[in-house]
């Protein structure tokens, strides 16, 4: 009789994987080791939510970050676009890249980074894969649900409505891209209460996103930069150019603000740093310079 | 009034999926464009069926492996794992890597392969991103559905259920693990009618994929080597340690096999190549190697 081995990549898939098993629910039907990952189906009255995105070694962190805090990162980053689609995260894929079976390890701890923050969100990891490349990566694929037809998308705002920004901005570096708390209850909260007409997440900073959300909206805007929640050391400048602030930037029509402003619950700031414009009164920002931060730069 | 600048991530993102756009169905609340993909949900007599895998340059293709082909063999693989659990694919998610903006190119025609299978089996691209990395990366992850209950797994075979697979093994290089096709249509008809115990594909040979069933199931097996359906040229070896065929490998109880076989409405070859046996009595391979290709050798 043969024993039967157990391939490289099968142990440490095993061994990444092991102080997952707690995170399964009943919901999951196969998880960790099949093919494929199956959840029994939900309720009708949610509409499915679906993102995908990457940390990279050299890009979104480097040599000397912990590798903690990495896969950390790389979670944070992904459930804050659920966030801004209000939508609350039922399962990830895990997609784990590294160079040799030396570099497993600093692997490994972004694992348990990664896992630690889904435990703290109750999002079960149900598969993903390991493979070969150059420089660390990880990918997250997340699985959430929305209630119908309540999630808001870039396209929705109007001249008029407000622009608000969660927390304070420009203030990514040296640290806080790594420990951020992505704003999924602040999401939630806006998206069940029916209060922003467009929302998106505020990666690359205000001087890429704010022109994203307007090209869908196909609106112009005014920035008061005065307004700017900004972190110790920031500038307004920074806000638009610096990026990872993972901050939620979004519209209110504005008879909707007054309540707004009145009902928020959480610690988190929320301020009003412009407005939406017709299209053809463009893009106001007091010489603020329209660019962010480019992952192809 | 300033010009709206469109970033070089956002061109490109942009150029990529325009030829993406009549892929949407009803079903897509958003889209390509927005920080998630929103899917209005799906009826509850279905289960959701989660996939990721990535391919990447130097490991799954060579620099010289035209790059529409690459892109192509990224999503075909990850049908194949849905193929394995009878489930149809409904949406995917593409996170594209590459160097720099010269690479970018390259990366556009494996976005073109990759779409160009995506119709044939009327599957939507509803999102993903672009990531700078030292080589060209493509990761797909799908979202699916099988009816409830339905999706074997990798632990339901028992001792004397008999071993099927698809199609000819040990015949993927040079050419066929770019150009297969995941053998959807056959894992869908085989679950519909309930023949599998336990399902995989065999994407890195038998002798990684049959112990990686057994495992599961807490069986042995023995297989007859000159039942082995074989491609032009390949041996009985190669089909043990190869890899890359993307057929399907199940186990099916005795007394179903002969309806099997009678009502089997495919033209892919279906053959009998083994038999579960109680896990005490082992491997019996008549020396065939138990081990495949390892993507962390």
């Amino acid at each position: 009789m043969k024993k039967l081995p157990l391939s490289p990549e099968d142990h440490w898939i095993r061994r990444w994987t092991k102080s997952l098993k707690d995170l399964s629910t009943s919901q999951i039907r196969h998880g960790i080791g099949h093919d494929c990952a199956v959840l029994s189906s939900f309720p009708s009255h949610l509409d499915v939510v679906l993102k995908t995105d990457a940390v990279v070694e050299g890009v979104h962190f480097t040599r000397s970050t912990p590798a903690g805090l990495a896969g950390r990162k790389a979670l944070a980053r992904a459930l804050s676009d659920l966030a801004a689609a209000g939508a609350t995260p039922r399962a990830a894929l895990i997609t784990a890249g590294c160079p040799n079976l030396r570099s497993a390890s600093r692997l490994h701890q972004a694992y348990r980074g990664l896992s630690l923050l889904a435990k703290q969100f109750r999002l079960s990891i149900v598969g993903g894969e390991t493979i070969r490349t150059r420089q660390l990566l990880l990918s997250v694929s997340l699985f959430g649900t929305v209630p119908k037809k309540t999630s808001p998308n870039r396209a929705g705002a109007r001249p008029g409505h407000l622009l608000f920004v969660t927390g304070k901005l420009g203030g990514s570096w040296p640290r806080r891209h790594l420990t951020f708390t992505p704003r999924l209850a602040e999401g939630q909260w806006l998206v069940r209460n029916k209060f922003p007409s467009a929302m998106l997440d505020l990666s690359d900073g205000l001087g890429a996103d704010l022109p994203r959300l307007a090209r869908a909206s196909r609106i112009g805007f005014r920035i008061y930069p005065d307004q700017i929640p900004l972190s110790p050391r920031a500038t307004p400048k920074l806000a638009f150019t610096r990026g990872e602030d993972y901050e939620l930037l979004f519209s209110v029509p504005p008879k909707l603000a007054p309540s707004l402003l009145r009902r928020w619950p959480f610690p988190t700031p929320l301020t009003v740093i412009g407005s939406c414009l017709p299209i053809h009164q463009g893009y106001q920002t007091d010489g603020l310079p329209l660019r962010g931060y480019d992952h192809l730069r």
